[in-house]
């Protein structure tokens, strides 16, 4: 009963710790989670009565196919619904996308440090995974483009990048693509694409149409504020979404998800508000971190990755102990820097008082300021 | 962008036919679904209000471990709570079970005729599916036990059998295990599980304290009536437990069905009420077939494989288009078979009704009777 070779230690992977679990740690009882890069705002309130529309389908499967959605969400991208397919969460696709295309002997291409899912994926099928060192924190193309070989079946792009926040821009992806051998598939991963106002930002899906070797993913976790119910999706050629359906458990994305899915895609408003709102508090978090000169990362996402100049898991514990939970930088290979979501107005108020604290303790701050 | 070898050609999981899909294509209003085994009494009354519960917590991703479902369930089955694992439905701890030990030069042996995903998940590790044909559709435990090498990871057992409803002992259970060498992990898929009366039928569950190498499926999909949120789970060896947590994605049962499944396990009098029903269901169907001299399976599941004499979708068909869809067994691999999910003592008459007009179609019967 051993486990293969390519499973053997793996990792398992550490979420941001649950609010439950901090409160019951340290009885607290107004606990703020900003560890996850969920979205502070909550869901378009339109999600929950709509839900009630199949409250006398429980018992039946859900169709993993999601023909509704996918002509709603064909609708509103503006794409072929058959370039679409969903996932138990878009990092369900990224499971898929490895268990499609790579085998012993073969590679893939991701940055160091990004999203870590590529990397444990990648091994679990006895592939290689090769790591590009970011630059400034941003995915560094023409490295990665050299590093392409025979044997890279997938170069993964995390845009913006986990933990960076950092983005590639349109035109040096464009370039990229152009460079690389037709047989790279690159997945560029978007979950955090509606949070992004930079207008360099690409706009991927207007290149699938000359190169069918993309697949963009998206979510309904992040924005939407969906994660409870697991549902992302990604974009490719049909002949690559029809690989990727033979890897695919056949239920999938639950019949609630496609539901939610639905009316959450319907309130374009609640899209819009967040997204405002995240850059009011992208502003007001780095104009602190401005004023103490802590060095961050241009931030594209809903999250910020800071320098607290000791080590991280020092402020971590600080701020957790205050009911402030943060992902500290230690495990995501940032071992001084910590990465905060950015929360509603009360939220980063409440982080930044805290931090400030943490900063007087240190001897960092006048006490009395 | 070619996938893998042992993904290339693999077959996309035929599920049976949605319900609005024959409404729209044959223009009827009132279907009937017997075709996925679904729990036509739905499920508990006490899931929908439990749902509120998570109505401000949407945004939040899932606690993938399901510390508070785990320890209600341990309880309900008396077992340690270390010794479960949560799967996106049963079905994904298959996935999860394969992916941990299966790779090319393995093998995984399983009945010829059984769950095709067995099959499938083993091929797409590139490992070799060995199968050993039922013996009157009952799985061959002894020729199973001979089919073991020194390359076999997995031994696959249905418990009942889905497509035939069939089951093995506990006493033919045990003894098999006996035979087995310590390098083999026993997958017992009790799927149906909570519909089986048959005191023969095993307590593995008693069985796993003997023997690590076992584990036993378990879904809310069936009886529980809880198809659309995929939740089932697994109980096994704390080790392999362990190992299949590498492979686990993050999140990958949602918060809602989590829920579900604690309100639906709090309400035992339903899942009584289901089996109880079940059983007179298929008392109904089968003495029909006795009259009409159709041979088909014990059925210990809520489901029965009966034999048409004819070419399996000669039926189906003529079912379909008068609105009662069930399953052919041509691509189940009983071509001339129907398989009948037990419905509602009104979805049973119906059933029967239409297949009675089919017989005297075909001049099976006088055509008055």
């Amino acid at each position: 009963m051993k486990p293969k070779a390519s499973v053997r230690g793996l990792p398992v992977y550490q979420p941001g710790k649950p609010l439950e679990e901090v409160k019951r740690e340290f009885g607290l009882e107004d606990v703020i989670k900003l560890a996850s890069n969920e979205n502070p705002f909550g869901c378009s309130k339109q999600v929950w009565p709509a839900l009630a529309e199949e409250k006398d389908n429980f018992y039946l499967y859900p169709e993993g196919s999601a023909p509704e959605l996918r002509e709603k969400l064909a609708e509103h991208l503006e794409a072929d619904p058959r370039r679409l397919i969903f996932g138990n969460g878009s990092d369900e696709i990224v499971q898929m996308i490895a268990r499609t295309y790579l085998e012993p002997g073969t590679e893939s291409v991701m940055a160091e440090i990004t999203f870590p899912r590529y990397e444990t994926l990648t091994r679990m099928e006895g592939a290689i995974p090769v790591k590009v060192p970011l630059r400034d924190g941003i995915h560094d193309l023409e490295a990665m483009a050299r590093a392409v070989t025979e044997k890279t079946k997938i170069v993964w792009i995390c845009n913006p990048n986990n933990p960076t926040g950092t983005i590639v821009s349109h035109d040096a992806l464009s370039d990229f693509l152009d460079q690389l051998p037709d047989h790279v598939l690159v997945v560029v991963d978007e979950a955090y694409y509606e949070y992004v106002t930079d207008p360099s930002y690409p706009d991927t899906l207007s290149l699938l149409d000359y190169n069918p070797r993309i697949i963009v993913l998206r979510t309904f976790s992040k924005i939407y504020g969906l994660a409870a119910f697991r549902i992302g999706y990604g974009v490719g050629h049909p002949d690559v979404i029809t690989e990727l359906n033979r890897v695919r458990e056949p239920f999938n994305v639950n019949r609630l998800a496609q539901r939610a899915a639905l009316a959450a895609l319907d309130d374009q408003a609640f899209v819009t508000y967040c997204r405002n709102q995240n850059r009011l508090g992208i502003k007001k978090i780095t104009d602190k971190l401005d004023e103490w000169g802590l060095h961050y990362f241009p931030a594209h996402g809903n999250f910020i990755l800071f320098d607290t100049g000791y080590p991280a898991d020092e402020a971590f514990e600080y701020l957790l102990k205050r009911g402030v939970i943060v992902r500290s930088g230690q495990a995501l290979g940032y071992p001084t820097y910590i990465r905060v979501t950015v929360g509603t107005e009360e939220q980063n108020s409440r982080f930044l008082e805290v931090y400030e604290s943490f900063l007087k303790a240190k001897g960092k701050m006048p006490t009395n300021a």
